[in-house]
């Protein structure tokens, strides 16, 4: 069965590389599922290139999410049949073929979805639902900022927020994106500026008071938001595009009583009750089989085009997601 | 009488005034009170200076804290009598040789304590029991760290760390102040360095998580604290001796789960309930009554030599706090 396997950190696209192995039997209480579909993050990226909070066990297979089909089940499991459509939970690199795990990491997903939106729900849409609900009690009307926006977490941190009435301020990098943000539910869209960055938050938000911010980039970008903060407010930090620390001055911690935290969804998942994984799943996935929570997929690819895949999943201006198809 | 004023902020010993105004009559409720010592406190310098979160309403009497013995009551007021020892905790300057305010803000003190260090408990030790108490929960052999901890405030959190049976690494810039350190309770002492601090730090604990940092110094102190620090700790700013921005890492807040604050006294009087610091005095008092609470008095100045008075204050060097004593 064919899957993609690293024995080496570095460049993804040069030290990814196909192999493929025998099928085995499973054992008790195992499913083997085929893998449909499985979103490129940049948790996968950064975990190839050494650059994550948790290291590789190498020689390893990457990706952290997938949905599937179950094409086998062992003796003893009774709750999952051949052909259900599962998300694939269970520890274990799922750019493969075939996925192979406890039952228990196999979570029933309803029929008739869309299956590559549906793919993308334990991580992204998770992210964005668990820092807008985990930090801040945000209520209607309330206003965020963002930075990122128009990354796939920033797209569903703009959906999430619309549905809960809470209204976003956006900050990306190009005026070109401006007119998605606003179809897509933004409330106020900020070009990333080196100098303004804090006042323009502000005034787009007409001078509310802006209870959090979401920020991926670090450095400037979110010194800048940090200072736009209304007092005691939070920013939670789920990455640094930038590469670069942030300064914070204690006239934002002090006086201003903002609060910095950072978020990291594999520290959830290890913590999280199963009755909260549940109850987190039980949000996303309806909303998006009802199409009102969707990211743009880039474009797709098999596994034997891995290389190809992860280089344009590592371009910053991709226009969506990058999905692997590992059974075409 | 005598008060201390000033028209402008700006450096302390200039802009400082020694004034004199007339005795006015008491109103209903009022009360009197002779100020008898009264701490030079960083804020104090800071707001005069311009430097501080509250700008000052100018003209205006300097001096956040004071300890005074009641003079005359106004009509109405029961509670108090000439003669008492009281707090003076209302609003308003206590530079000053006589104090007048609603009979609320007079908190009556036990008699027979040392005056002088009565008069400090509203804001350093006040500052420490809280910065120890009320961002993470310490249990008896929990570690902590701390910088500037020859200052007033880091010697009361040395006292309150040990009567809570918690372990303090304790920071300092200058090696002649460890027998200091570690003969007041401490448990380590670390010298600042630019190169080594967080190993430093965590080596001083033994290896042991550090779960909480408590900072009044910023930049790379501040930088190095929050690396050292446990997973799920938090660092607490009070302050920014180092005048420096503090840059902070995804690694810290995102993988490291460490959560950045600010602790501003101010504030905390402002919302805290009549609850809360009633039991908040409750566990200072007694214990500067006793002994187990005290601040090293580096000087004591008179009115007259205010200049002098705030010069001291504002050295780094001056092994303890500096004290007026408005009348003599």
């Amino acid at each position: 069965m064919k899957h993609v396997i690293y024995h080496e950190m570095g460049n993804p696209s040069d030290v990814l590389k196909l192999a493929d192995d025998e099928q085995v039997a499973l054992k008790s209480g195992e499913v083997r599922a085929d893998v449909l579909a499985s979103p490129i993050n940049p948790s996968d990226i950064l975990k190839v290139a050494g650059m994550y909070g948790i290291k590789p066990n190498l020689p390893e297979v990457p990706g952290g999410e997938a949905i599937g089909r179950v094409a086998e089940v062992g003796a003893g499991v009774t709750h999952l049949q051949v052909g259900q459509t599962v998300l694939l939970a269970a520890p274990g690199g799922k750019w493969r073929q075939s996925f192979v795990g406890p039952a228990a990491g196999f979570i029933p997903m309803p029929d008739g979805g869309d299956l590559q939106q549906l793919s993308m729900v334990a991580v992204n849409p998770m992210t964005a639902l668990l820092m807008l609900r985990d930090f801040v009690e945000l209520k209607p009307g309330d206003w965020i900022v963002q930075s990122a926006a128009n990354s796939a977490v920033g797209t569903y941190v703009i959906q999430l927020a619309k549905k809960m009435g809470v209204k976003t301020v956006n900050i990306v990098r190009r005026e070109s994106l401006r007119d998605d943000i606003l179809a897509m539910g933004g409330d106020a869209v900020v070009i990333a500026s080196e100098d303004t960055l804090t006042t323009d938050i502000q005034n787009a938000a007409d001078g509310n008071p802006i209870r959090l911010a979401i920020d991926a980039v670090a450095g400037t970008t979110l010194t800048a938001m940090v200072e736009a903060l209304a007092l005691g407010g939070t920013a939670v930090s789920y990455g640094a595009m930038s590469m670069q620390p942030t300064q914070i001055s204690v006239q934002s911690t002090i006086f201003n009583d903002v609060r910095l935290r950072g978020f990291w969804l594999a520290k959830w998942y290890e913590t999280a009750t199963p009755e909260q994984k549940q109850a987190a799943f039980g949000e996303l996935i309806p909303a998006i089989m009802m199409g009102e929570l969707k990211s743009t997929i880039a474009k797709t690819f098999t596994l034997d085009e891995i290389a190809a895949a992860v280089d344009l999943a590592g371009q910053g201006e991709r226009g969506g997601k990058v999905m692997l198809l590992p059974n075409g």
